[in-house]
């Protein structure tokens, strides 16, 4: 018999279909040209040394000397930066002008490396300049909503081959992260404790679905997760936002996630995948039941239209399953 | 500058990016095998004459003779039939047993179809299936949602090419739709009319966005269309649920499905899609404020990590140039 299971943080429900569920090894991938097997330099690559545009760049680091990561505008950006909140409503359609911030993080000089392939140090570096340009970013009044992603391969969204993750800057609270909000306020006032830390501390005593520990993160597959090897990276520290997160705790996520990474990378033969902040909007950040996390989510399976037409998933994979297959994944250089 | 749309009947917003807009002939699809091409019988195909397993069958159409559409129970559920609604809830992790209804309709005899190149009559009957499929089900007390869906193609979710749509049925209504419900509610308790009846009135008034008017049902691309080409067919009879459309609606439904479905097919080279039938849940379909639906959905674009961790989309295509590319294709078998 599947199990509909409910994530009790969020209140979505999903189909674990144990009838259909398939091997954690039936979602290793097919083998395709390697990231480390790409030149480390391409000259048509606007990522790469020597292409660089100065006029988009926002932040590089170091700042001086030889760059080892950099910050620039999206090009192409979905949002503009310049320009007041034009809202308006005829009636029946509603807008608000396009504005925000659309940058993205070049993680690395190298061509042909990936966060699997990366030290701590380097995915560190990630993670401190989405941090920095949040924080930036956050001074801004119109911004309401800061979204920090990374998409690896084409089947998360990318085809540029050059590292980078992105944020997008927002002058709205989406309704799904309203509804989110909504559902931690009313577990909050229940039970008088975070719905987040709850889940964090019972993963953590049951220990089925734990996949790493770190001194300050935890690394789970969720009881409810949506698809297989879905990941949820959550703070001991119970805080509502990314941007407050000390350098300390930083270091410790750059760890816990690298390590993840590299038992996808390794176990499931380098998946595409996306993986998301999940912080607090901005004018919410004060608020004491929001709790931020990070969410891995390899893209092994598709969504079809009984996902569109839901809301809701089917999971083919058991996360209890899912979960001992990468606590089992050897990573030739555990340090 | 972009616009930052809201769909005012699902409250969702979406960016339309203009700047990053590509134009309706990029989203064309390379060429690949065509259905036609395909051989008409396959004698491995499950869905195929001759390979009957006639223990799964819930329906045949017609009744007697020949049979040109089967209804079978799906032989890898992901719900089961038999067993009662168990809920558990230990204070942590909440679930219920995974009972409902997973079904297939086999929309035709021939294996090299798909419903662009179906007759109107063909698609009436795979509509009229759910339909009688639908009415069964909901006599089940257990059932709360039944969600009505077609996978075509790869991108879609499915494997198989033999033409076929699918039912599943919940024990539970999903959150998603839950929202959605609530915002209804607020809509005709604010403003003593329907969202959607509103929203299908503006677009036939302004006509920028028209793809196909019905006689019963106009079809749109939504002003906060979530992505290119993505398709709203309307019934102009306001009502809950699909199940209680008479057969004369459900022909012109059909009508407008099929030229739809051929304008994606001649326009964007066979795209695979996934249509949904958005109707109410069993328990709500008495209520005023619920008005059903189809939506359309073609996968010329894939999600990322901005889309999951918001809940919102960026779409690169203009829903007023992508209702006028699709208003222009010429069907050469144009009744």
């Amino acid at each position: 018999m599947s199990e509909i299971r409910q994530n009790m943080a969020t209140k979505e429900w999903v189909v674990i279909a144990t009838r259909r569920a398939r091997r954690p090894e039936e979602f290793v991938q097919p083998t395709r040209e390697k990231t480390e097997e790409l030149p480390a330099f391409d000259a048509d690559c606007p990522f790469c040394p020597g292409n660089e545009e100065l006029e988009l760049e926002k932040l590089r680091l170091p700042a001086e000397g030889e760059w080892q990561l950099r910050v620039v505008r999206n090009k192409y950006p979905a949002l503009e930066e310049i320009g007041p909140v034009v809202r308006c409503f005829d009636g029946v359609h509603r807008w608000i002008a396009g504005v925000g911030y659309h940058e993205v993080v070049i993680e690395s000089r190298l061509h042909n490396v990936q966060p699997a392939l990366q030290s701590a140090e380097e995915i560190e570096r990630t993670l401190t300049a989405l941090q920095m340009r949040g924080q930036a970013i956050r001074q801004d009044p119109r911004i309401q909503q800061v979204v920090y992603f990374k998409n690896h391969g084409p089947l998360a969204g990318t085809s540029l081959r050059h590292p980078h993750s992105q944020l997008v800057a927002l002058p709205i609270v989406p309704s799904n992260i309203r509804d989110r909000i909504e559902e931690a306020r009313r577990y909050y006032d229940d039970h008088g404790e975070c719905a987040i830390c709850r889940m964090r501390d019972e993963e953590e005593r049951q220990g089925v679905r734990m996949v790493v520990a770190g001194e300050h993160f935890s690394a789970f597959i969720p009881y409810a997760a949506f698809s297989p090897f879905h990941l949820w990276i959550v703070p001991r520290r119970h805080g509502s936002s990314f941007l407050d997160v000390p350098t300390e705790e930083v270091r410790d996520l750059s760890h816990v996630l690298r390590r993840l990474l590299r038992k996808l990378y390794y176990g499931l033969n380098d998946p595409d995948y996306n993986y998301v902040i999940r912080s607090a909007p901005e004018r919410e950040a004060a608020n004491e039941y929001l709790h931020w996390y990070v969410s891995v989510i390899p893209r092994v399976t598709q969504t079809a239209g009984f996902e569109m037409g839901s809301g809701m998933f089917i999971n083919t994979a058991l996360p209890e399953e899912s979960a001992a297959f990468l606590r089992a994944i050897e990573d030739p250089s555990w340090e």
